[in-house]
């Protein structure tokens, strides 16, 4: 059991139904009661608490904090499962899937799923859950979508990349000597490996790509954050696809 | 006086030129080694002293620390000096300004800096320093850009954003219901305003604007990190002018 303490992750982890509860109140307040009320609806138990109580349980809560279980990684999935669904429906022919090789940052973790969220990212595939020990820096950080973007582990990323290539998606790696992003045509089914900041992407994976794509720089550093990196290139694909 | 730890910042402002020094070598190792070579053929003095010294002057160091003034906000003008500069050298009809209002988390500060780096961003404008206090969170999180991006201060952003106005910019807002930012023509001289997380751009300032403009989103939350959305904005005034 871990305890999300942000208001905004707080109201998105109750409104995506997932289950979670119960809703602990130290400090009442108007954001804490438009909490209680929307935590009712949704059939969650409210419970006040001391002050004490909530720091023992959340240090850094701010009056409040939502129980949730599963370290608040709600959208668990598997890219099994995923590609089923998909061949099922049969309707996404532009499906997007994000592979993040070595991104154990909590922060930027949280920053990418938040920017997924934006992009309509459908998969976001990683190699292990340390990351699952943060949660709820994951979930402050996503600003709540970490709640619902669809999320697989895998321990065999180079496997899960060929699994991808058999259902038709082209393999991109983000590489800083790679063809001009924009140059590229990301339409269609695409999956974009992101590496670490210091590491880039391991030489395993690295040999599973299509093709590398980077980010023009004009710069005297040429290196983004990697959650910059993310949502540039997320949107990239978003823009080619041409959704308002 | 503060003083720069990150080995990246460190080699960043060496490079730059500006002045710095001296050099404070704790542990020597090889990254400390290779900044000492550079040091030296800039010229700048580099010192062996005792870790508690360096715990003492710069807590969060890692065996090495820069001195620098000014608190490593290096590139200061002014909008007046950017303008002039400008006009005589008249070649810069693809300008683009960067005005961040209320923006004073130095994290995000800094990422900003950093993505003003790489896509070439000319001026970054701010109501004022409070951020510099934080100088060296800035230096670390722009992964040392902030000793060469060039940055101006000005206690009245609406004055400044009709300043530039009269230059000949054209004055974009970012904002959630604004246009969409690929459907519109953002060559030319281009200034941005960002706004705080929470409050978005300020009403006055709002007023100098010649239009909004938004990035799409298929999402729940509706809202990118700000440096992301920063980053995304960058991205994609490059990208219309076409810069590989």
């Amino acid at each position: 059991m871990i305890y999300l303490t942000g208001f905004h992750a707080i109201e998105e982890r109750i409104k995506s139904g997932r289950p979670c509860g119960p809703l602990l109140v130290a400090k009442p307040g108007p954001r804490a009661h438009s909490l209680s009320i929307l935590a009712n609806e949704k059939k969650i138990h409210t419970e006040r608490v001391g002050t004490a109580d909530l720091d023992h349980l959340a240090p850094l809560h701010r009056g409040i904090a939502l129980a949730v279980d599963e370290g608040g990684f709600g959208a668990e999935t598997s890219l099994d499962e995923f590609l089923e669904g998909f061949e099922n429906n049969g309707k996404k022919n532009d499906a997007l899937v994000i592979i993040l090789d070595e991104i154990t940052d909590p922060h930027n973790y949280g920053a990418i799923l938040r920017s997924c969220d934006q992009f309509g990212v459908d998969l976001v595939l990683s190699r292990h859950r340390r990351i699952a020990k943060h949660a709820e820096t994951v979930a402050k950080t996503s600003a709540g979508a970490s709640a619902w973007v669809p999320q697989a582990e895998t321990a065999n990323l180079p496997r899960a990349a060929e699994e991808l290539k058999k259902a038709g998606f082209w393999i991109y790696g983000a590489d800083m000597e790679g063809d001009c992003l924009y140059s590229r045509d990301l339409r269609g089914k695409t999956a974009i490996i992101l590496g670490g900041e210091g590491s880039g992407i391991s030489r395993l994976l690295r040999e599973s790509c299509d093709a590398m794509i980077a980010i023009p720089s004009l710069g005297r550093i040429d290196s983004l954050n990697v959650s910059v990196a993310a949502g540039v290139l997320f949107y990239e694909v978003m823009r080619q696809r041409k959704i308002e």
